[in-house]
């Protein structure tokens, strides 16, 4: 039998939120490969799914990779390089290597990275990629505030752009998504409400949507300088250019 | 018991791609509604349903609503509002309805006008939504080309913006989705090609993502004028600033 690497979404959070192909998948890989950021720091997407692992006769091989930390594109390239490397002898022995990943795999996600040097560097591996739930539409659904209706254009933004870019972007955009962290916006309101968006314009801020912790607070974002805001790397804010009619009051949950 | 009403995304057309919740949920409910743009065609959302809800001992019954293919608004209003009453109806008797929709109920869809309406005209109904995979992710997961990587800023353009407008939003972003259609994308690389992106951009144009029909093409910006591009209604095209190393080929399957 022919081995194969498997990128897995396996969601937002809620081990609800993965796809039938996702379980299928986990419930049958030789090897379930999870990315890890810190050696001490337990892998999100292995909770998110530790119970299909449990339920079955044969647990797999659980293969933790270590990603360092580091801005150094070089340490960096190697470092994907050589889990690559360890996937692809895997796979050569016929193997089914389920790599998974929060969201989905193809969205700021870690799986990219290894992605990309293994269709560079093994491009013999056979790939697969199974697409899952972002927090994008998690957040939207939590919060009941449509992410895109119509002809609205949406932008999303990572961390780390520039406040002054960002009002560029807003001047042409009906809905911004800032994704992960709430960092540093309080300080983007007044740049937001000098680019076509106004005080009455819609927030949204979810934070660990569809886990456990979830909290979501819902606005206008005239109100977001008095929000008591707690920074997590795991926040979104979605933001609608008009007032939303059924959400008129601040809201929080 | 308390009855529902909950929005369920069944994913961009894969049967598999479809949540573990979104299953539960059309296992249990009494009713499944679908939207139904013309009387005579048949509804996607439902066909990609049809096996989870044939399992069932006890079928539910299926609520197929109506929606005018009209830009009058008040005439749209009013049939939103005539099927939120209905479904209203049938929440109160204790009843859990389903409505399903393509994709993820908060993202460029139908259920989003229900939805305004059932909170605006019948705030006591109980409501839920169970987010789905969109064509997005599922695009860019057939395509093996990230949506978004790093500190990429993504555009998502929905069909019917105007081109000038496209062009404004292209110089500040790094990568565009066109969603809904391939109509006018010939017309619409120069106008990129003078706004950031180049003819060595990347370019995919995924049609019916994940069905039966599904069709990919991979290229550079610069292929498209030679592309044979069939126009259908469930195309999406991925545009990324930057040449793809894993795609350096035309690649048209």
């Amino acid at each position: 039998m022919r081995g194969k690497f498997v990128g897995v979404g396996v969601g937002p959070g809620d081990p609800e939120l993965i796809t039938v192909k996702a379980v299928k998948t986990l419930k049958t890989a030789d090897v379930i490969s999870t990315p890890k950021a810190h050696e001490n720091k337990p892998s999100l997407a292995l909770a998110i799914v530790k119970h299909i692992l449990e339920e079955r006769e044969r647990p797999p091989e659980v293969l933790e990779l270590v990603f360092p930390m580091t801005k150094d594109k070089e340490e960096l390239k190697s470092s994907w390089s050589e889990n690559a490397r360890i996937i692809a002898e895997k796979v050569e022995t016929g193997k089914t290597i389920a790599f998974i990943t929060l969201g989905d795999p193809m969205f700021y996600s870690t799986f990219i990275y290894l992605c990309q040097r293994m269709t560079e560097e093994h491009p013999e591996v056979n790939l697969e990629i199974i697409p899952g739930v972002t927090s994008l539409t998690a957040c939207a659904a939590v919060s009941k505030i449509p992410l895109a209706e119509k002809n609205e254009v949406v932008a999303i933004i990572p961390s780390g752009i520039d406040s002054n870019r960002i009002g560029e972007i807003a001047k042409h955009a009906n809905s911004l998504v800032l994704m992960k962290g709430s960092k540093g916006l309080k300080k983007l309101v007044p740049i937001l409400e000098k680019s076509g968006f106004t005080k009455n314009s819609t927030i949204v801020l979810v934070r660990r949507c569809s886990m456990p912790e979830e909290k979501v607070m819902i606005g206008k974002l005239g109100d977001v300088k008095n929000w008591d805001i707690h920074e997590d790397y795991f926040s979104i804010s979605i933001i609608k250019e008009n007032e939303i009619q059924n959400n008129k009051k601040e809201n929080v949950t």
